[in-house]
């Protein structure tokens, strides 16, 4: 500022004057700022080093790229989750850093059987098969002349939260949760098509099938293919990425993830479901009983803490701060109706606010605003509820039901444990059983 | 998939056999599909090249990317934008290419005045002065400390559509309309923020300050300020982009993008404007009668057609295909009640249906369904309307008040021409005058 003449120079060295003159007044409590003004941020401000020279040109990022300093904000994988082999595995999504209900594309999370497929959209074909007056096959352009439609919705692998049904193994919310991510999607609702084919009456399942090397398949009921089943290729407005199904899944807003069958090439109709691959062995839930919960779908009302988590803790306020507790709240069954809170793990509850929009089967952001108590434990717990009716059980009332063998489809309340220097720990709350570290 | 085992093949070979006999049916009319399946059409999709061997692993991809097949999704910039220099320069959106209302990070449209500058998180700082009764300098962890809300906003550079006045210059919906995006933008309201601190009564106006070497600044009324005004450090669920201001920068929802100043580095307040650089010579209007308008901020009611458009054409389609015209509304001043579509360059006009989520100051879609007619030339015309009472103007009626030479502001209605063997060319329509090439 100082090495370029303009109206503002006299000006803002009177401000500076008198900025030196009040900065030694108590800082805002609601900020929780504890630093003052000090010599070096001056310097950092009125001459940081990112202004003394001119800045890349626009040629240097036709595509864009976050910036290089952050490269902490990436998809995380482990072997914990490998299947064995990174190509059948899962990349989760850095949900502490999450903002908002949409993720980025390159964060969305990951999950194939057979590895990230590369499709030539030139190449590409849609069979629609089965029990339809007019089987066809499309290619990609052809696809494309359906109406549109643009829908906010999360994807949700129902293994997510799988690893914690004896206790928390991850402490982190990453690990976790981050077997889900949200996204604008631009496609074509299925029953546009079926209009426009003619499904014939004995329909009753669909097969979704895909094109990767693992051949994904599984069989939907026909109800949520009419009801709001889309075949998008539109993410975050591009394209489909490449890890996502690219050019075109399917997308069932609020159900398994697994059955959003990315790298898709074939939907067939028929009267009975097919009982593929990763329709019994798999994507179904083991009971004490022995027996196992086949076509279940939906994922059920959940939530968690997102500030503070593991990490992301808050850091060294000053007692008396207000901070905002954030997090999110979603439902494949329904919107989100209400959010409730515990400081202790879940024996009483204070309601939160939901905040931005609250869309049916999609990421909702809420917060509550707390008073920073230096020194205290806190035992975080959130409770979400739907307009289906649900609220999220205790690992207890769930485990009562399922067991612990399940895997998939685990939806009971999540503990954070704020230490009282500062620390936040995943932690289970059991009755009885007290509380259980990661 | 005759490569595996399954229950599904022999019934896929009934229905191989089913097809075959069936393909010759005519196909959907509404689709507008000519191409029947053939046998290339069956290899691809029973053999697909991509499904023979293993994808990539999720090692590939900490943070992904576009498929290697949308090389030509990408943002764009050209000499005549470049003010002699691609760092004080632009590059544009792919509007023709964009879904939704979000427009991926990757993608956002990028003006600087001194090229993109690369500012480290730890050494930020935010000073926040002038008459206010505790002026303060804050770290982005601080910053972050403020309760947080989430908005979709679009950002429009003031020039959108200003290489136009005299007629069309870009045969091009990215170069026409393109300095303009959408995202979801996370981070706190200002009025938040001065609530804390305290504003002075005789504050009137409020300085933003940028840290990149063009030193960005521009001077603000307090009431847009306690309005709407936001510090932004999140977009689409992950940091900024430095091209937009990395790590905050601020948010004017419907106004100016250059009043969204980046690498924001100090906001002062004022009982007078500044007068600075680039609100006086820069981002003014300049009138017929030499007189400028200054102090003009909202980006006034404004639509496109996307679809068809002069980079996205409809090919070959069948005579009586009904197709989607779709496009885009957006006004700086409110909401989005409805689009006009003309067929013969604004001489009529019949209504459009508004889709997806319908918020303030943010991108709309728009739809048509249209029987194609094949041969048959077409002068595409769309005018949006917004609830604070606006609706776009003609060419003829803008450039009668405003002249020519303003650059700025220009929201007449935009016209392409569909001609008879399907190209989309960019043209404008005056009264009198006819039709005007780009």
């Amino acid at each position: 500022m100082d090495n370029k003449k303009s109206q503002n120079d006299l000006e803002l060295s009177s401000r500076r004057a008198f900025f030196k003159k009040t900065a030694a007044l108590s800082v805002t409590a609601l900020a929780g700022t504890s630093l003052l003004a000090s010599e070096d941020d001056h310097a950092i401000m009125h001459h940081p080093k990112w202004g003394q020279s001119w800045g890349d040109p626009v040629s240097k990022n036709v595509y864009g790229m976050p910036s290089r300093y952050e490269h902490n904000n990436t998809r995380r994988y482990t072997k914990l989750l490998a299947s064995g082999n990174y190509r059948a595995s899962i990349a989760v999504t850095p949900i502490h850093e999450s903002e908002g209900i949409i993720t980025p594309n390159g964060l969305f999370f990951s999950r194939s059987h057979g590895g990230v497929a590369h499709v030539d959209p030139k190449e590409y074909r849609l069979m629609i098969n089965g029990l339809v007056e007019k089987p066809i096959v499309l290619t990609l352009e052809q696809l494309k002349r359906y109406p549109k439609v643009t829908r906010t919705h999360f994807i949700e692998c129902p293994a997510n939260g799988g690893q914690e049904w004896r206790g928390p193994q991850f402490n982190s919310l990453q690990f976790a949760k981050g077997f889900m991510s949200s996204a604008e999607w631009t496609g074509v609702y299925v029953k546009t098509i079926l209009e426009d084919l003619g499904l014939k009456a004995e329909a009753k399942w669909m097969l979704a099938e895909g094109s990767d090397n693992s051949e994904m398949g599984r069989s939907i009921p026909i109800d949520k293919i009419l009801d709001d089943a889309m075949i998008v290729w539109g993410q975050n407005g591009e394209a489909l990425r490449p890890e996502q199904g690219y050019p075109v899944r399917l997308l069932l807003p609020g159900w398994e993830g697994n059955l959003c069958v990315k790298w898709l090439k074939r939907l067939d109709f028929a009267a009975e479901p097919w009982y593929a691959k990763e329709e019994t062995s798999k994507y179904t839930a083991l009971k004490p009983t022995g027996k196992a919960v086949q076509h279940f779908y939906a994922n059920e009302v959940n939530s968690t803490v997102v500030s503070p988590s593991p990490e992301k803790p808050w850091g060294d306020l000053e007692d008396g701060t207000m901070i905002e507790i954030e997090g999110l709240a979603w439902s494949g069954m329904g919107t989100i109706t209400g959010v409730d809170l515990s400081f202790d793990g879940g024996n009483t509850y204070v309601e939160a606010k939901l905040k931005g929009l609250v869309l049916p089967k999609s990421w909702t952001r809420w917060s509550y605003m707390y008073k920073f108590e230096k020194g205290k434990r806190l035992l975080l717990t959130s409770r979400a509820m739907d307009d289906a009716g649900f609220i999220q059980p205790t690992i207890d009332q769930e485990t009562s039901v399922m067991g612990v063998e399940s895997v998939y489809h685990r939806n009971a309340v999540e503990t954070w444990e704020v230490t009282p220097d500062g620390k936040v720990n995943h932690v289970q709350v059991r009755t009885p059983g007290g509380v259980k570290n990661a």
